[in-house]
């Protein structure tokens, strides 16, 4: 038998983390024993429970309490954290620690993780005393990565008090709830960041040229609500395309019919900024129109297009290598505040996977599916609107006024 | 080998009759021989083909000639339609002809059938000079009911030459189309309908409630936009618990939030207008607010509710029969020159199936599926729309004057 | 301010009941403080809470104590329920304590409710010393009906200290995990049922019949699996159809080609088991094959058809009035331990809402937001499968034994 | 005012190539003459015609004999192809002729065009007397690629006479039908492709080992019915997370709960090939287990990995460039008779716009819209699915003996 303490504080029944704690311990065929618990007597105070946990054997241990760090339970024995180092580049020690994308400490003497984002490893530099996050394939031969769980403490996000729109995701706001409503607080929220001068990330699907909801992003760039964009190569192309043809993927933007030579003009679009050799000179040559891509170089929109295997072309400026894309998106993320991802999938799910549980993050797609799947994956302040994108933004850039 | 011979003309070409019956005729493993041919020179000028049909049996060609009687094809042969007596009341003879939604003649002399709808049979009154459509379930003792397929004409319809958005249904408009253009024309066709003094049919789901776009409803009522509305309990039931507690099944319209007793909310509402006895008297109690129910009742609306088996209460007015309700719905659906099935399944298939073909249909569901399956229903105005509904109502609003 | 105490027992935490009563208590607006608390020191144990809640107004706490009961809180002081009297044939008190599908008591002495189902209205019979639950169309003048929340008890389910697949619904079990497994798990929970005597109710659309599984639905009632059937007129007419033109809908069910005249093929099975008077009727002449209707005739199935208004004919046996539909379902469901709902969406709402939480419910469809729909309506005892029923049936069959 | 004349030839009726033809020419707002037209007299007689087509401009008639060209017309003239030449690396001439995925002829002599695949350019070798397909990106200075659309000729495809399983694609075989039937018209398409040497390629996602199907794959290498595999990083890190320690995305496969500490297993699996520095180092090593990754190995099967942004690792093997992916992909495609694609999206759509319409294209997936979409990308030759991946991998494998 293998035990450990644990220690848990703070509103961790409505918070719902002592029944989750327990819950965990249980599924993993483990055992707890309370050793002391105070319970806050009304809805203002907190609470406190140290709880023995046991286990048949030490791995097993070593694979709960990982679990439990990251529902809110810290280690009573204070320890420094362990690290061994990386002597494969790009390969991490067998037993490295795998984050959260919550808050999280290391212990030398408690430091702060910086960048931090899910499913990466931590490095500590014991000189400058400070830790930091890496992904697997930047790991470098001679970095001290955290092994074992001993010495880390992870912010476990309790339920706010107080009901918000961006509170813990239970369930997308479905199609059947009203979104007058969520429209409004989407707005608060981008407004509030803004006046922080905090950054908004835009993820964009190509969608968003189709039905013709261009020129209203085009009009949240001018108004000062996007700081940066996350796309691939169809959202540009097709920008350009409608820039120069009044179509997209073939479809008249002005009638909605499909225009008969229209299937080649995306491509004629990728062929002409290839001719010019980049976005800029196309802009330059008065190609592009007052269109996402012109608004962006217009306002200094930090716009990160990233490749993948069904494109064509592609355009200047895609970024075809997917883990350098990674790379330019990362530190695009720093500083953003507010996420919205719009009619957008394969993108959507990479940024989610980089993004810190504090931002607040809007899914918007017409498709439940891809709503639940972008909303479920691990970030606490997500809200899922399940509506119509081009509506919607129409209807968001209604309640902006210029910032 | 049995055989007869069709006649087609028009626009047989372009608009598919002479290559979907020759399709048919093939798929049946029947045989076809032109007779005669002369096609139009160019897109201005009719087509006309004459073509014998042969098949292994007779039984064959019967099944066949119906099917290329929907298509478009005619007897060349001009008889009088045969007729056999109902014996059995709500039975029909064994070979009873059963229509489509398109305008069909019936002879004895060329006789128009009045209120065609899909699937039911035709009666005609000799002494009349008359003939009528009959669901099975009304066919009475000595009706005399048309079977095979002679002396049976039908108006196939042909793509119209000019492009427009209730044109032949090919594929919704996706959710990846520009909605804005598509919910012009939508507004055009209902301004059109009132001006010639045709009724607008509305299919209602209780999602409108639940969206807060009732507002939206009754605002149409106001304006002149609502003849006649289809839908079931719980469209009326959320619409008084909104007017009484300001919820839909639960959820507070106001802030998006479940309210603790809220669940309790319609099972309330409908006991207090079960008290009263009627909706009228709720209505003159002062509980209904400004929804749709009440809206209607100002402005005569022919509201006709439909029970279902999951129904809590019914309300009053609720028909629960389901023979009687669709009696009810076909008679209201006289006149009625658009109609629109908003986050609607079960009532819209059954108002699908009662519409003729040529009343201009717009289908509008978040839901693709939806969509799919009732613009595939047969008739060939229909307009699908994949989009949000509540806000779609509401840009249909800004899009519509007092009528 | 308005106050009363409430007791929770058993596993509180570990079973969310602590934290969801104090999370509802929060969102309401009111407070508790907490008088007297036993916290279980290990997984074994039970815990104990007594807990005061305030509110604002009477009206807030009225509300709210019947929401912390279904939660689990039963109120501290023990007092008789209240009662009053049906003045109106089919309405209830304003005041009347609407159900959850828990097991419920109310008090003179403590009565349990028979028959309980969802949102209904409890009756209590003080000569007989017995109380039942009645639904609000069928109160009757003098039945004395639970009002207020006082002398009611309801035995809030616990989550299972063993996993198992029927354990409380969480998500279902998606078309992404392992179905294998989940099979068999449906089918230990089918031969168990049996074991008891326990009756196994289907509820089936008429996809069932599309996809030619209908001759896996006959082989499980020949084998003993099913004891009841609910369904529509479509199933019915569908199963006919295949009978007798090999067709289901106009497709043929071997090639899976849509045969020519295949639309009309159901309308003439409906038109012939009308003539012959009834689905027995059709049975001894020969009609029915080896389908469903045949198989449920042979092996005594309670086959319950409730109408809609979407349908043709309809079908002899099919019950066209919702309510008596409504009331012939609820007597066939007493007795049910094992309910599975196969590709239907009205009848399985329907269903759901009439069976106790007990009830061991699977629901299979191939659509995720029908099965999230009907897995969300309240009982805890759901297994949701996203898959391919005619799949599921087919490898179904294969693991169930003659009962 | 400019015209062309066009001729068609062969079924132009019943295969919709006039009515198409001429639609495509009224939509464009052109006009057509018909100068000569000989129609087949019964099913078994082609017919042919030659129509002038005029335009009010001579670029709107360019614009549309290309898209003639597609539904099946040839130019009356018979004109050599007209050629120009790159100029910058990876850019097309302007007026490039872009191609569709139907068999296609330049005329210089005519020659056939290797390696057909949609939306790409056709370079003329002259000395060669030979004419292939370029990707834009893959242009280079001096290449002489064709422009305009004189000279090329398209081999539109007819309706087969033949009803058969793999029949132009109308609508996918939804999940309401029957597919018992379509699983054994696949099994006969790969039986008869492997007796003729032909290569069977999948593109597999990710849920494949979700649902524990894996083995399903792996059965189907060993019976030799695959030879090419495409997907991402996630199928190959699943597959040995699968062998390594029994889970798939932490969930384990022998009984579908999800394991503590099952987050981190596909990391630890990629970072210990990563430290082996191959998939095959891994194999040496005894790690792959039985899973797809083994048998391929062992069968000589050509598993392509394309990576995303979205990826942890990656793993060794996958090709982070999206552009060298496509141009591998390009490679492994040359000879493949029969692709399915099975519960994947994005490596789906970027197949099939690289296969030629001749290829037997199987689209499976339990979500409708993923069908559609990949059905709809103007393969010709293409059979969707409806349906659960896991069981028509297992109801597969039992249809197919050893190859």
């Amino acid at each position: 038998m293998a035990s450990t303490e644990i220690e848990l504080r703070g509103h961790i029944i409505d918070s719902f983390i002592l029944p989750r704690v327990w819950g965990a311990i249980e599924e993993a065929g483990a055992h707890f024993h309370v050793r002391e618990m105070r319970i806050g007597q009304s809805e203002t105070e907190t609470s406190y429970a140290r709880i023995e946990v046991s286990a048949e054997s030490q791995q097993m241990l070593d694979d709960l309490i990982p679990e439990l760090q990251r529902l809110g339970a810290d280690l009573a024995e204070v320890q420094n954290a362990r690290t061994a180092l990386v002597t494969q580049p790009g390969v991490l020690p067998d037993d490295f620690y795998s984050t959260s994308n919550l808050p999280t400490e290391v212990r030398v003497e408690w430091l702060p993780v910086a960048n931090i984002e899910m499913d990466v490893a931590i490095v500590i530099d014991r000189d400058a005393k400070s830790a930091h996050t890496t992904p697997m394939h930047e790991a470098q031969v001679g970095d001290a990565v955290v092994v074992g769980y001993e010495g880390v403490r992870v912010e476990a996000q309790e339920r706010p008090r107080q009901r918000e729109a961006f509170g813990f995701m239970q369930s997308p706001v479905s199609s059947e709830r009203a979104k007058a409503l969520a429209i409004r607080e989407v707005a608060a929220a981008m407004i509030a960041a803004r006046r922080r001068g905090g950054k908004i990330l835009w993820v964009l699907g190509p969608a968003i040229v189709h039905t013709a909801a261009r020129g209203s992003v085009a009009e949240l760039i001018r108004r000062g609500y996007v700081q940066v964009i996350f796309g691939g190569n169809a959202i540009v192309a097709h920008d350009v395309e409608a820039a120069m043809f009044g179509t997209s993927l073939g479809v008249d933007l002005k009638t909605g019919e499909p225009v008969e030579h229209g299937h080649r003009n995306h491509l004629r679009a990728i062929n002409k900024v290839r001719s010019l050799g980049s976005l800029e000179a196309a802009h330059a040559a008065g190609l592009l129109g007052d269109g996402i891509v012109a608004a962006s170089q217009e306002h200094g929109v930090d716009l990160v297009l990233a490749g993948s295997i069904r494109d064509d072309g592609p355009m200047p400026s895609v970024i075809t290598d997917s883990v350098a894309a990674q790379g330019r998106m990362r530190e695009a993320a720093r500083g953003v505040e507010v996420a919205i991802m719009a009619a957008s999938m394969l993108h959507a799910i990479a940024t989610g996977n980089l993004l810190p549980a504090s931002v607040r993050t809007v899914v918007v797609d017409i498709n439940p599916a891809v709503v639940t799947k972008l909303a479920d994956r691990g970030s606490a302040q997500v809200m899922g609107l399940v509506t119509d994108v081009e509506l919607f933004l129409s209807a968001l850039v209604d309640e902006l006024p210029v910032s």
